[in-house]
């Protein structure tokens, strides 16, 4: 196969994982016979500092093209802590993700028998828990409109759904269960949002298509809750952008480090690839950034061309690295690895 | 002392346990020689039946008149499963908030040695844990104006805050700080969302006057992360409304239960004080709720007064009955005492 993958390295540790990940794609190019072509482009605060832009257009016009987008991470310090700042670096993977329709945010969560003891839970809460989370990625309060007043004194945030921006994730996520263990759950706060009373609504009228399918529903607060009482509960969830940018955060406690944590990004055109895990600015350059959750959104970037069997080599490959306690210090304290040596331990198994 | 306090028993096993905090109350008046005067009024679904108003006027009436509420819960199933229920059990709590003008909401998070096995992290993660979360409480995206298009297939909801909003919880928030560790936290979404970065300025010029406290920030997806690998690291956490909700039930894991977690709504002339927990409808009529978050909250409401003595014996009460194990079977598996005779145990120990 033929694929033109762009790559967005980012700020902070994204461009030291990216690498990683190319160099684990470059295997798997060679030994399964397929033709990957990588092509660089700028994004996030390294953009800024280049071209005032966190997503120049020569960006997302390679993305726009290509087949599939690899995605580092995104945000700087100095633009967190200025709250006047114009142009930030997030402003460049929320327009990606916008211009590109992601829709749906993919973000499977499990555990490695090898790491149950470095989750801050408790082992036998965790063992066995295997999840995936379905987060709206391009609706809700991350692009409604948002101003402050002209005397600076108070400011809004609008978050919007309609009923169609619902309908296609959901199709998605009752499909994933389907392949899963049935069950679906919504996180809403319907006893006060208007849009999650329409996200409740629309999904169970969904809901009619999918009868292996079970459904149930969980206020947001109790979600939190629940994510740590009692994971293994959860098969699918479901839910709004901000809700399952907190919820997928917190669900990486989970497996023990968030530095374990893939992502797909899908639209009807696009995909885009990317750990959940933010730019890390303290590490940056340390060599210390763990690149798995890198590589596993590769292997997902495999398995959305349908590249089963390969991407089952690269998660194979991270199992055995797990195994054999090949990690960055996030979950090797004693004796770890530096981010390259992971990256090559990985890159010789494929 | 003279007091009159509104008892708003709600919904579910809102009664049940509500009906020990008054109790409790009682015994403190007989011991340390203070007149309380309770009122029961009607809120919720139990008005909505009788009255389709979730906050009759004679409630609000009374609330407003008294020098303190003792809350219950509030919530139904048959509502939350009803995305067209014109009126919600919900509206009567957050009017109630809204209209006794109780900006803040205070949230206190420990652990108690004898339960650090309960919880579902690990005993080193959080032996010692001890913060305090303000949440916002009438304003953001709860209160804004919220939204359904006329064909029903959008809907929206939006969050609006003030710098005076801000303002005005913050000061609480630092004087907490100065009399704990020192320490604030700010949880917001500054990277992404117009309010929070208000709530960032504001919050950064208000520091200014507390030069004492150390400041820091962390988004809501990290801090939903952090309150789980590290809870020891936060003393005082602000926070908006929302974020203030997911976080505040997320942190009940490290407690064990979320039955032990009480607070304080607080605004210029009026004081609330409820268990964060909700009305658990399962649960109803089976003796089975710990009424310890409604005593604990009810200390609270003495601690507000000044009667910090009283106050202090109420929890005293607490801690013993949990290391003597007279404890509700969300904390004690094989032994458990009904929520009445926990009740009378504290009512006895005062
Ligand atoms: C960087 C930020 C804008 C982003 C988000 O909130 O979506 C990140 O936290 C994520 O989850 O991908
Ligand atoms: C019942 C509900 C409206 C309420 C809230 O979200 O504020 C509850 O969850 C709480 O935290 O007090």
């Amino acid at each position: 196969m033929k694929l033109n993958i762009a790559v967005l390295p980012g700020d902070g540790i994204g461009p030291e994982i990216t690498q990683q990940s190319v160099k684990v794609l470059k295997a798997v190019a060679d030994r399964f016979d397929h033709e990957f072509q990588f092509d660089d482009a700028l994004v996030g605060a390294a953009a800024i500092d280049l071209l005032e832009n966190p997503l120049p257009e020569a960006t997302l016009d390679l993305c726009l093209k290509s087949d599939a987008v690899l995605f580092g991470a995104i945000g700087h310090p100095k633009y967190d802590n200025n709250p006047d700042a114009k142009v930030r670096p997030e402003q460049g993977l929320l327009k990606l993700r916008k211009e590109l329709g992601l829709f749906a945010n993919i973000r499977p969560v499990r555990t490695y028998e090898k790491l149950l003891d470095q989750s801050p839970l408790k082992r036998e809460r965790i063992a066995g828990a295997d999840m995936v989370i379905y987060r709206e990625l391009t609706g809700g309060i991350y692009f409604g409109e948002k101003s402050t007043a002209e005397d600076g004194k108070s400011a809004q945030d609008l978050c919007f759904y309609s009923e169609e921006e619902i309908d296609r994730i959901a199709h998605l996520a009752f499909k994933a269960a389907q392949q899963r263990r049935n069950k679906l759950t919504l996180v809403d706060k319907a006893n006060v949002l208007e849009t999650s009373r329409l996200w409740r609504k629309t999904v169970k009228t969904i809901a009619r298509e999918y009868p292996d399918v079970e459904l149930d529903f969980l206020f947001v607060d109790n979600a939190a809750m629940q994510m740590i009482l009692n994971p293994k509960q959860f098969d699918v969830i479901l839910t709004e952008n901000m809700f399952g940018d907190i919820l997928s955060d917190e669900a990486s406690v989970i497996g023990g480090s968030i530095g374990l944590l893939a992502s797909a990004s899908v639209g009807t055109k696009n995909a885009m690839f990317e750990p959940i895990h933010g730019s890390y600015p303290q590490a940056t350059g340390k060599g210390i950034a763990n690149p798995v959750a890198s590589v596993l959104s590769a292997a997902m970037l495999l398995d959305h061309f349908n590249l089963i069997e390969e991407a089952n080599a690269v998660r194979k490959a991270v199992e055995l690295s797990i195994k054999l306690n090949v990690c960055t210090e996030d979950i090797n304290k004693d004796n770890h690895y530096s981010t390259e040596k992971v990256g090559d331990f990985l890159e010789g198994l494929i």
